[in-house]
């Protein structure tokens, strides 16, 4: 399947040509070719919701993971329901990360139920260097992982493994021979438990409190003006993502300059680097009215056409990020922080980026610890009723795992949810027939033990009840769902 | 020098633009070019032929090694005689085995004598970054390694070296400034020689049991869907041609489809990845009538239009293999095996591909010691009066030479050459006088000392006469020639 | 700002399309390039000179460093003034070697004084991620090491940063905020410091008694056949001039064919791969008229033309040289050398490049210690009433360095300044009103202390009296200057 992203991908290159370039103009190019791409989808969209009967719908499918060649947002406004195609990693490297971010972007576009269009059979690949077929259960793990961030649907790319062409080792469920297999057993296995308990799975609703803003124009904007060689708008994202994944948090995604954030406790901030004043405005109100901003480095530099802001930065952030900066360095290697807020020793360090905080309202979390600079690593600052937490650098994982559960602590969102072991991830929601599911994910080869904290349920796969409290066992590459009792 | 190889790398890189290709269109236009070339070259032969005088003959020179890019097998046929300019790497890292892979090449395409029309005289290279020049003794040394190999004639590129262009630092005997010099004085010494014992060499015909197939199609194929970075099929022909070198057995090269497979005991088969049923059919007779095959990973998997086969793998191969698979995957790194049936320790391992061989009638050699997968990685069966021993994985180079040692010993082609020190290299024919030719060459800057196991014969070199076990003494870099008394 | 030197590098990449082409060709293509340049300058500067008042003057602005696209020599003649615009490395890698070889290079073309158009005022790069703002004190502190290399002016690029297009990054002395900042404060003070003293300091004339040669047609020629991937013309002209910069002497450039060699005791010469047998001539009759050349390997082996000479390797240079050569290898390590003159140990040894010299005349420095080849690796000849030191491989840098101190030594050139720590730096001249300079950098973060070795004098900076063999106290990243009393 050719996407969208990589049509516009090729476009792309022209405008790098020149060599030296105004990056605002790039972003200009930059969102000319997505609007091309939202007028297309939405005229087609428009032809066909002349002729389609009622009980047919129209979708699009997603590659996978956030776009930053696209508006999946605009797109999303023409379709009746959004797919997604999350291809992951699988055999030792399978875990819910990369799927659930795909899901939770997918399910955040129209605030809805998705359709996962493809995802792994067999094996992928364009050849036949990465051909890593799953693990006995793996397979059916994903489905339910798919099912427990929203997913109403999970199909395969495809049925059949093709004789020839650029994706013949991107393998369908049937092998080339065209017979039964390993594959086609364990989708038999998944088919036989949807036939019965898909009813209960099915319309799961999330009502989620924490976001997290994407600001493609950030990312791109970023991108012409690279921090790092590794570290990009992305990197921070997918930080973050991590974090509240570590943390068996499920956020939702909402777009640079929408209007409901007041609906979330906790907005997470990757790099918002290119932005209008009326996006920060709106991200400073909403922490006046009590909201809670973990913010990354970099954010209100520059304006909406990736222009640098003629005062001091962070611009129309300073009242509510409490400093102002005029100068900023990059970093060789990672740099030792203190204090060392997290008991993290070695972890406590920012790399790539040191920004030169000068505190007005900001309280110091943590300050770089160098001869000749020592600023503010990050700092906290209350304004109004909320808070805004500022990471003037890159932190490493474990320091930005700890700030955000600092963070959420601070507004009651943590639960024993948050203490469960790595192998285990838990999702949740309300299914379609208002019942309450807990879904309990052992992505490992090791068999988990955890205790139940929810009330009294019902095992869905064992069709067995589970007390308050109730220890659950979960086999290697398996997974228990658990819908409560009541209401 | 400008070989067709190099032109038809050009127009090579034309169909890849499209992204998404078939296989087997990319497969058809590689043979449309290697057309194009026997055609043309039949074309001029066929010219030439009108005009020349009956002492006059027409030869080709290839470039050295087994060319993927050309049918070489088809351009011979118009040739009168091969030849080959087989370059090497010299100083400590001087040996026979890339010499005689290109030479043992050149002779198995017309099964007959050929030329060195070029090789190195003193450094080589486009430019000054691989100035090696040959320690005292190897020039000549590697004159009689051609000679030992069938070559009737060493030429050098070139008599002088040139003082512009391209190849200023491809010198020839003489430096720039035209004078005697060292490597002068070697050629002339090696001319001396060649004027006294010459008509004793010259003519060298050789009797092999063993065979390596070329399938050009198959390393085409498996390129455009490459199993690893690293391997290919040329890495497994080399390292099965690296095992003969190290096991002093001297192969001739065949062709997948020569109706003469018969006359080998052994048959060595690289990845066997493009072949029609025709040629699958030849190898399973060739076992079934008591031949014995060395056969690699992914034989038979697509046609010869490298189209998968929509049959269980390997196709037309199972019965004679013993097996069937419907799965594979990568390995990252090296796998243990187990048994460890040549007692290799740590080299006793698989990497890059594992097939999920089902033994049917094969037995199992060593298998996967994997927590999930346990599949054969080496199997053998007996099929009619023969047996084809399998690889369902890249081997570590000991394993690869261990195994086919065992299949020599089986049909009785081993004796005390498999025995000798790395450093001893031995080759041997029968001469145009009828006299048959021992060459020990001493490829180190040790001298050797060896237990020379053949009939009395003559040190044609020293002049002297040499008993059977008698010890043969080799300088560094030098060699001796013993002509067997008798015929 | 875009150079001359970045047009012409892309009308570079025309003739190497072809694959096979004539060196000699390639060089023609370069200086006619470099032609174009000069004469397109030069037609400017006449339209400027019919109109320009007689107070105003012409100048152009080399990116620092030496060309090796131009012909600074010439293009320098249709100047009035040359200037420079050295970027530099900050914070903890500031020193004055790549300043300085940028000045001394821009001095050296019209032997007079420069200005300095741009250098780093804040951070540079093209993006952001190498942001490296000067440590407090860098930016007055490489103010003076250009004023003590001969320049009249530094000005900055630019006055404020640009708040969008590709130079975004590449901060003036303003950030994008406008407001007063760090920089601008040390900026003001150097500007006070210099509206006191600027008279004392401007118009600083050298004069020096070692020379570099530089040969832009060596430097492209044997870039054409390099003889190494790291290893080329320039990193051993800066090998020299890092040698020169260890040992606190200060040199002049030349270009190849100068006929003002007279002047220098010593001349550094790094390969000299393509010169007519007149350049080389002139370096013969310098060293036989008492000249002490050292001389790098590849030297006299091409012509003006790259063209091979058709005698003996160094062809011209033969008599000066002492010795010929037919051969030689590539090393692809560093090589031992024996004797160790000068008590390196691990250091002693030669890497890339061995030419196999048969001494005449020479006599042996040192020679590599291999099994096969124990050829020199430096030798010394003397001829006439000079001396030509001669280096067959690319030295260890601190043997470069201690071959050109026993030069200098031969001829009476150290002193004190050779045994000052090497945060320590050193450069002197006589200012416009005929006083005798001396400047002395600490460029480290640790205060230094030496002893003033010249006549009582005046500090500069502090206005306090400095006598001889009194201790001169150095502040992290800071400097003195002292004028000697008397002319």
């Amino acid at each position: 399947m050719v996407y969208w992203g990589q049509l516009v991908d090729k476009w792309d290159d022209l405008p790098t040509r020149d060599g030296i370039l105004n990056p605002g103009y790039k972003l200009e190019w930059e969102n000319f070719q997505h609007d091309i791409v939202t007028d297309y989808l939405g005229w087609q969209a428009k032809i066909v919701n002349e002729y389609k009967r009622p009980d047919q719908f129209i979708t699009q499918d997603f590659s996978g993971g956030v776009h930053t060649n696209l508006n999946q947002w605009a797109i999303a406004r023409s379709l009746d329901i959004v797919a997604e195609n999350p291809y992951f990693e699988t055999q030792a490297r399978l875990n819910g990360r990369g799927i659930w971010l795909s899901d939770d972007l997918g399910r955040s576009l129209k605030h809805s139920n998705i359709l996962v269009t493809e995802t792994n059979a067999q094996t992928i690949g364009w050849d036949s260097r990465t051909q890593y077929p799953q693990y006995p259960g793996q397979l059916r793990q994903v489905v339910y992982t798919h099912l427990a961030a929203g997913a109403n649907m999970v199909e395969y790319w495809h049925w059949h493994s093709l004789h020839y062409g650029q994706e013949t080792y991107w393998k369908g469920v049937l092998s080339h021979d065209l017979e039964p297999n390993r594959t086609y057993a364990e989708v038999s296995r998944v088919a036989g438990e949807l036939k019965r308990i898909g009813p209960d799975l099915v319309d799961l609703k999330k009502d989620n409190s924490v976001a997290i803003l994407v600001s493609v124009d950030s990312a791109n904007a970023l991108s012409y003006m690279p921090v790092s060689d590794s570290v990009d708008y992305m990197s921070v994202l997918r930080q973050m993502y991590g974090a509240l994944y570590d943390l068996n948090i499920e956020p939702d995604f909402v777009q640079a300059g929408d209007p409901g954030l007041s609906h979330y406790k906790v907005l997470l901030v990757p790099p918002l680097y290119s932005a209008s004043d009326g996006v920060l405005q709106q991200i400073s109100d909403y922490v006046k009215n009590g909201g809670q901003v973990v913010m990354s480095f970099k954010s209100g530099f520059t304006d909406e056409h990736s222009t640098v802001r003629d005062v001091m930065a962070p611009g129309p952030l300073r009242a509510a990020c409490g400093f102002h900066y005029q100068e900023f360095t990059n970093l060789p290697g990672p740099e030792k922080l203190t204090p060392d807020p997290y008991a993290l020793g070695e972890q406590n360090v920012g790399s790539v980026w040191e920004e030169f905080l000068v505190p007005e309202t900001a309280e110091v979390v943590t300050s770089f610890d160098d001869h000749y600079w020592r600023f503010p690593a990050i700092t906290r600052n209350k304004y109004g009723t909320g808070m805004l937490t500022y990471e003037g650098t890159y932190l490493s994982d474990p320091l930005q795992r700890e700030l955000i559960r600092e963070v959420l602590k601070r507004v009651q969102l943590t639960g024993p949810d948050q203490d469960l072991p790595i192998a285990v991830r838990v999702r949740q929601g309300r299914n379609g027939r208002g019942k309450l599911l807990h879904y309990y994910f052992n992505f490992s080869g090791q068999e988990q033990s955890v205790s139940y904290p929810y009330r009294d349920g019902l095992d869905l796969l064992a069709g067995s009840a589970v007390g308050h409290a109730q220890s659950l066992r979960l086999k290697p590459w398996d997974l228990a769902i658990i819908s409560e009792n009541g209401n």
